[in-house]
């Protein structure tokens, strides 16, 4: 029986810790074929590149694995991946990660990594975004490689129901301490922006953004309570934005005038 | 009484015929501060800037009227506009566009247009993408503004029930022959992504993305249905990305291993 084709990317680039643990998870469990983008890409949210061509170069990083760096965005990667390196070939599950830092709650929204795997579902394809709650260049990805393995394995076995796409986020805590996998909705959270101003050599004011996370529904079914109480969160995601329970109310405007 | 604070923006820039019209619509309803990216920001999804410092210039392009350009995304000219320009006064709705082109169906995902409305209504502020299928610099703007306005003082007067944010398409059609609006959802869609190989000087590969829409569901419900068929479509929409009805079959996933 052929080997499963598994896609992996990630928004960090070739070189973060996090889509090494991810490769060595999946090249034990399929064909591997890696494209990552050739800077960091956090925060791109699905941003595509339409006004710059983009390269691909492959690389030589992972033994014996077909590696690509892209010049584009996570989401350009994936495109990429599959119209011109695999060249329409059924790609069996696109992996996104590890990132460093979380993707719970709205972050999804923001995070590239979990618009790659996004990009993946929107043309069909099963796929994960992976998260461990560890910024640290360091970070023992021993737990996250152990939950990482166990979910690429269902998903390679089960056909998710309802939706294509998991946003899965891993605590910073030891296996032993880790209570689980937890099937989630998304938290409501919003982030207080702040923004630090400086001044250039001419005077001339600037300003980096910066912010912090605060959470407004953090009910036992959500991935923000599952990650505190050492749970590993899966939140099955879509790209179906519609407010259904608006479309009545909202009718009003149609003879609005 | 004082008037409404409007918050205009797009991701065309300043210049756009678009930002010109919407700004002509808003003035005459409210209290109108403009910010805009300082270049195009097509497809720049729902990106933010944080390897890079963000600058803000004061122009003078809409007479009497206070506008911005800003260095970032169009996510973060709602960031700045909101924390730095406005001094977290409170915004009563934020509008963008009207954008030269359609973010109907999954376009939402990709364009900085509705990426900058969402912006927005994570912060809790009602807010509203329009978009014209009029690609062209010379469009004819009659009908949108038509439409905007209806739609503007609509939002001015009602609190949306159960979302704050919508996606307004307008077709190209002119005013008389445009039916009315109708409140829609999403319709699925994808692209068929096509890339444009080339060869720089030195006989390196480059790729330039295109390709072509298609749709997978026009349904009298969808967005789709109702531009094809004379229709302003109105989806209101949100940020809670869960796939509700996967979680319960997904629980399996819990005790995988």
């Amino acid at each position: 029986m052929s080997k499963p084709l598994i896609l992996v990317t990630n928004d960090d680039g070739m070189f973060a810790p996090g889509i090494k643990a991810l490769v060595e998870v999946a090249r034990a469990l399929g064909e591997v074929v890696i494209v990552a983008p050739d800077s960091p890409q956090s925060g791109q949210g699905h941003a595509i590149t339409l006004t710059q061509p983009l390269r691909l170069n492959k690389v030589s990083v992972f033994d014996g694995l077909d590696a690509y760096e892209c010049s584009g965005t996570p989401v350009d990667c994936v495109k990429l991946a599959q119209h011109i390196i695999l060249k329409n070939r059924k790609i069996d599950l696109c992996v996104s990660g590890i990132n460093h830092g979380s993707n719970a709650s709205i972050n999804i929204i923001y995070s590239g990594t979990m618009s790659a795997a996004m990009e993946a579902s929107l043309e069909g394809i099963q796929s994960i975004g992976f998260s461990y709650l560890d910024f640290s260049f360091e970070a023992d990805f021993t737990a996250a490689k152990y939950y990482t393995h166990r979910i690429i394995s269902y998903a390679l076995n089960n056909r998710f129901e309802n939706c294509n796409l998991l946003n899965v986020n891993i605590p910073k805590l030891k296996k032993e301490d880790i209570k689980g996998i937890k099937i989630c909705r998304q938290a409501e959270g919003t982030w207080a922006e702040e923004f630090v101003e400086a001044k250039d050599p001419q005077g001339r004011p600037y300003y980096w953004m910066t912010g912090s996370f605060s959470v407004e529904n953090d009910s036992q079914t959500t991935d923000i309570w599952a990650l505190k109480n050492g749970y590993v969160s899966v939140v099955p995601s879509m790209h179906d934005l519609t407010a259904h329970a608006a479309i009545d109310p909202l009718k009003a405007l149609e003879k609005y005038d």
